[in-house]
C-alpha cells in the first residue's frame, strides 16, 4: 500500500481521532482552562502511544505541560528531527459569531470547523498519520530519521516557559533540524513554504521638558516643547525613502537573494485585495525598492505603536506640556539582533535630543529574534521536494511578518528550521469559525511521510 | 491740596472701602457664587454713586452683570475715555495653601492680602481715588475728559458675553481711547506699561489611516502609519530657525521697532530666574534672532498642546494604529488674524498629508485677536507721562504673552488701547495668597489722576 492510499484509507479514523482532541477546550490564556490544557496533553500522549511512539512523556513547566514523544530510527547514524507544534488554543470570544460550537468540531463541505483545527492541533496531528503512512508503505518498523515531537501547551499565551523548557531538555532535543508546523501556505492551489519570520524589539521613549505644564501665553515660544521634540525625533526615524535612519540598522540584514525575490514575485498577489484586508488601507507605503510582500516579510521596520503627551481630553488647553511619550517597535529580519537595535536606538535618541529636553528610554524586554531558513539549505530543499511530491506541483516560498518562539528553537537547539504547514490565511485562526481544509490536512500527512525519507537523505 | 497729598490723606478710607468690596466672594466660575457676583456689582455701583459719578448702572448679560458708570467732562468737546476692569475673581482652591482667609483681606507689611486685591478689584478701585484726587487738586467739579467705567463680571470665566455686551452698548461706550487696568508692571522699582497682548487660535488635526488598528507583524512597514505622518507633519511646522513654516504666517506681523526692542532690552531680565519660573525649564529655545522676552511678548508661535494615538496604556501592543490626533495653538501678534492663520493651517495640512492618510481639521472657535498699542501713539505717550509723573522716573514697556477680551474692546469700540496697571508678576494672581502692594495701588491712583489731564491734552 503506498503512502497516498494508506492516508485515504485512514482518513475517517484520523478525522474522528482529531475531533476527539479538538473537543478538549485547551485555552492556555484562560486560567480556568488549565485542567483542559492538561487533559489535552494527556489525550495527545495517549494517542501517540497508541500510534506506536516508543517514548511518550508529559513535560511539566511552571505553567502548562508540553508533550514529548520519540520514535528512534533503526539506524543509529540516521539524522534526528524535532517537530514543533502546540496543543493549546486561542480563546473563542465572541461566542455569538460562531456558526457552530467551537469545541464541538463539525465536518462540512470538506472542511473541519472548530477551535484548533488549523492552529495548531490539525497541523500537529497530520504528522502522526504521515509517519504511520510511511511505515506502512515501506514495511519498516521505525522511521528513517529519529523523530522527536515537542508539542507545547503555552504558545497562545506567549510561550513564557518555552525557552527554559528547551534549555532544560536540550540534550534530549539534540537534532539536525527542527520542523515547524504552525504556519500557512499561500493558497490551496499555491502550495508554499515559509522560510523566515521577523523578530521584534520594543522600546518606549519619554522626553521631558519643564517640571510642570506651562501656560503657553506666558512661556510658549521661548522654552522647548517636548511634543515638538518628539515629533522631530520620530519624523527623523525614517528617511525620504522610508528607510530607518538608526546608524547600522541594516548592517547585519541578510539580503533577499535574487532567487527568493523572483519566487516571491511569482506568488499571485492581489495588492488591492490585500489593502482591503489591511483595514481598508488607502495605499501601500514602505521602504523604496521593495514590493509589499518583501516589506512585510523580509525587510526590517520601525513602527510607532503609540504616542501621547499634553492635553488629550476634550476642548483646548493652551499649554507647553511637560513631557511626551512614544512606544515604538522594530520588526527585525534575518541577521539582526534585538539587543544591537535597542542599543542603536538609545544612542540615536541621545544624539537627537535637543538642548533643554531630557530623554528616558525604557526597553521592556529582550525582544524576539528573527528566524530564517535559506531556500538553498539542505533541509529546506528536502522539505520542498517532499511537499512537491505530495502536491504534485511546484512549491513556492513565503515568509511571515511576525513570530513566536521559533527563534528559540533555532538558537537553543542550534539547528536549522524547516517550515512545513498546510494552513491557509483564510482559516480564521484566532477568530470565530476557525476551520481547516481536510484535503490539505491529508496533503500535509503525505508531505510528512515523504519528509522523513527526504530528510534522511539530505541531512545524512 | 495737591494730588499726592489728597491720596495720602484718603489712603485709610480707600483701603477700608476696598476691603469691604474684597470681602464679597465674586467667583464668576462658581455657579453657586452668582449671587455674590451680583452683590459685588451692587457694592461697586453704590460706591461709585457715593464717590460722585453722576450715572451708574448695572448692565445685565445672559450671565453675570457688569457695572457701567459715567462722569462727563464739563467741556462737551473733551475726549471720552473708557476704563476697563473686572469685579469678578478667580476661585480660591487649594484653600489650605492660604495663610489668611481669601475673602477676609488683611493688611500686612504694606501689602493687602486676599483674593482680588491685585486681579482686579484693587486696580479698578485706584481709579476712583485718582479721579477724586484730580478734582480735589484742581477744584473742578468734573474731570477734563468724559470717563466711562466698564467693569465686567465674567472676565475670570472667559468673558463669554462681553463682546455682545460691547455691541449692545456700543453707542454709550463710544470713546477716543480705552484704558485697561488688568495687567502688571515689570517690578516695583521698574514701572512699565504693557503695549500689546498676543492673540490665539486653536486647531485640532486628526490623521486617519486604516479603518482599524493593524497587527504590525502582518502589515507593519507596508502601509502608512498615521503616527508617522503626524510626527512628520508636526516636525515640519517649524524650520531649523524655530520659525513657523505656514506660508504667509509672518506676512501681516507688525514688526518690533528698534525703539521697542531697545526699551525691552533695558528691562532687568534674569533669564536663569525666569527659567526657574518656567517649570525649571532647562534651556531657553525659540525663534532665532529674538530674545526670550521678544519671543513671549511680540512673536507669534505654534505650540503643540497635545498629541495622541495608538496604544498609550501599559505594556506593548504591536500595532499600526488607525489614527493620530494633535491639538495645536497659535499665539498671534499685532497684525495677525486668527481666521487667516486657521485657513493657512488647513491648506498647509492638506499639502503635507501623505498618500494613504486622510486629514480632518477641527477649529473649535474663532480665536482671540491680538491687541497692540504702538509706543509712539498719542494715548500711550500721554499715559507714560502720567505714570512717570506719579513714579518719578522713566517708565519702560512690556507686552503680555496671552490675552483676554482686550482685542474686543479695541475692535468693537474702534479705539486705541492704553494699559495702565500697577500689579506685579509676583502678586500671585489666580493662586493662594494673592496680594497687592499698597504703595503701588496709591501710585496707580496718582497715575490715574494725572492720566485724565494728559489724555485731555493728547486726545483733543
Amino acid at each position: 500500500m503506498d503512502v497516498a492510499t494508506y492516508i485515504q484509507a485512514g482518513r475517517d479514523r484520523f478525522i474522528a481521532d482529531l475531533k476527539e482532541w479538538l473537543a478538549i477546550p485547551s485555552i492556555s490564556g484562560d486560567p480556568a482552562r488549565a485542567g483542559d490544557v492538561r487533559r489535552s496533553a494527556d489525550w495527545l500522549a495517549a494517542s501517540l502511544r497508541d500510534q506506536g511512539f516508543p517514548t511518550v512523556e508529559i513535560w511539566e513547566t511552571p505553567g502548562l505541560p508540553a508533550v514529548f514523544a520519540e520514535w528512534p530510527a533503526a539506524d543509529p547514524a540516521a539524522p534526528t528531527v524535532v517537530v514543533y507544534g502546540h496543543h493549546d488554543v486561542q480563546p473563542v470570544e465572541p461566542l455569538d459569531e460562531w456558526d457552530t460550537e467551537p469545541f464541538a468540531p463539525v465536518e462540512k463541505d470538506g472542511r473541519l470547523i472548530g477551535r484548533g483545527t488549523s492552529d495548531d492541533k490539525g497541523q500537529v496531528f497530520f504528522h502522526t498519520l504521515g509517519i504511520r503512512a510511511l511505515l506502512a508503505a515501506s514495511g519498516a518498523t521505525a522511521p528513517p530519521v529519529t523523530i522527536r515531537l515537542l508539542i507545547e501547551g503555552e504558545e497562545e499565551s506567549g510561550s513564557v516557559h518555552f525557552a527554559e523548557l528547551l534549555r532544560t531538555h536540550r540534550d534530549r532535543l539534540a537534532c539536525d533540524a527542527v520542523v515547524i508546523s504552525d504556519t500557512t501556505m499561500w493558497a490551496a492551489d499555491v502550495p508554499s513554504m515559509c522560510t523566515g519570520m521577523r523578530g521584534l524589539t520594543e522600546v518606549e521613549v519619554t522626553l521631558r521638558g519643564p517640571a510642570s505644564d506651562l501656560h503657553s501665553g506666558s512661556f510658549g515660544g521661548a522654552v522647548p516643547n517636548p511634543l515638538h521634540a518628539m515629533a522631530a525625533l520620530l519624523a527623523a526615524l525614517h528617511d525620504a525613502d522610508g528607510r530607518v535612519t538608526l546608524p547600522g540598522f541594516y548592517d547585519d540584514v541578510v539580503p533577499l537573494t535574487d532567487e527568493e525575490r523572483e519566487l516571491f514575485a511569482r506568488l499571485p498577489f492581489d495588492e488591492a485585495a490585500w489593502l482591503r484586508t489591511a483595514g481598508d488601507s488607502r495605499a501601500a507605503y514602505g521602504e523604496r525598492g521593495y514590493t509589499t510582500l518583501e516589506r512585510v516579510w523580509a525587510r526590517p521596520t520601525a513602527e510607532i505603536n503609540g504616542m501621547w503627551g499634553g492635553h488629550t481630553g476634550p476642548g483646548g488647553k493652551t499649554i507647553v506640556p511637560r513631557e511626551a511619550h512614544a512606544k515604538i517597535s522594530f520588526r527585525l529580519v534575518a541577521g539582526q539582533d534585538p539587543g544591537k537595535v535597542q542599543l542603536a536606538f538609545r544612542t540615536w535618541v541621545d544624539d537627537h535630543t535637543p538642548p533643554g529636553i531630557v530623554a528616558d528610554i525604557h526597553v521592556p524586554g529582550g525582544g524576539v529574534r528573527p528566524c530564517f531558513s535559506p531556500i538553498d539549505s539542505a533541509g529546506v530543499r528536502a522539505a520542498r521536494r517532499a511537499m512537491e511530491r505530495a502536491f504534485g506541483g511546484e512549491v513556492l516560498f513565503t515568509r511571515e511578518g511576525g513570530s513566536g518562539p521559533e527563534a528559540d528553537l533555532a538558537d537553543i537547539l542550534e539547528a536549522p528550521l524547516i517550515f512545513v504547514a498546510v494552513g491557509l490565511d483564510g482559516d480564521r485562526i484566532h477568530a470565530p469559525n476557525e476551520k481547516v481544509e481536510i484535503p490539505l490536512l491529508l496533503k500535509g500527512a503525505e508531505t510528512s511521510a515523504y519528509l522523513w525519507e527526504e530528510l534522511a537523505a539530505a541531512l545524512r
